[in-house]
């Protein structure tokens, strides 16, 4: 099972990165995969841990995307980290052992400790629509335009009936990427 | 915004009915939008509250569709109405007013009570995929096969990259229904 999160890692000397990572549960055990090279694998190498945020603030993870990786973040309560301020509930990790890999290595991580913030509200599509967006943002290179435009065009349905003030704030920094790619291609 | 919940509500002897239902949240209140005729309403009219409980386990969304309704349930805290055991928060309401419909009345409610039960754990996109294809199913008579096909087949992605054991159930029920209904049509 893949749970979409955003990892929060530093490096030695404090500095936080943030980055969308769909993180591979197996029993108690948690997976991430970060490209190689990444400053989250560099960070996790440096020093052991990260926090998993468990966010349905979308912007998020369209801002990590769109050049807005500046969100509000508090300090760890158990490993020397920082957890996201819009967080519903994070778990701190360590790192166990390392499968390394040309592309992406597996850290497995076990948990040190979960906080539960504030209450899940329920399912939202137009979350699910930004974040199906935000993936695909991340792949445009890779896309042919008519699927792009094909999956946009249904994931916009979702927006349309369901979003809220985030949700159509994230949705339009992810389409002014879309919108500037194309206009690259002189489409 | 809108916040899909399962509603649970109870009749005036006690006997109690969940549904999924898309809430409208505006401000401070929660718009509920029962069909006419339907048991939420009649049950909303009769006891003036109801439980929106914040699941994430897609088996009782899938369920409900599937002649699956039987999901365990306890008492509600602050109002005479039950929660769902696998709900990980959950809000208690009550009807302020109503505004009538031929098709779908407005019960306009507010918060009583919230419990934070159990952390979120992150987006799962299989969970999304489950949920959108129950609305799907939700409308089979509606939707030209061409159009079911083609949805369906994006949706499976989400479930064969991310999906646990919860999320393929669920799935496994609303692809049953789609298959006899495809079998009705000689498709």
């Amino acid at each position: 099972m893949i749970q979409e999160t955003i990892v929060s890692t530093q490096n030695k000397n404090g500095i936080v990165h943030i980055a969308p990572m769909g993180i591979h549960i197996s029993a108690d055990e948690f997976i991430i995969l970060p490209f190689k090279p990444s400053t989250t694998l560099d960070n996790l190498l440096e020093t052991n841990v990260a926090v998993l945020n468990y966010c349905t603030d979308v912007r998020v993870f369209a801002g990590c995307l769109t050049g807005r990786r500046d969100w509000p973040v508090k300090d760890a309560e158990r490993i020397d980290g920082k957890v996201l301020s819009c967080a519903l509930a994070h778990t701190e990790v360590k790192v166990l052992r390392i499968e390394d890999d040309e592309l992406r290595p597996k850290l497995y991580c076990q948990a040190v400790h979960t906080v539960n913030h504030a209450p899940f509200t329920g399912f939202n599509r137009a979350q699910y629509a930004v974040l199906e967006a935000a993936i695909l943002v991340s792949r445009l290179h890779m896309l042919p335009i008519e699927k792009l435009d094909a999956e946009l065009t249904y994931l916009q349905i979702g927006i349309d009936k369901t979003a809220g003030a985030h949700e159509f704030e994230a949705w339009g920094w992810l389409m002014t990427v879309v919108d500037n790619y194309k206009a690259t291609l002189n489409l």
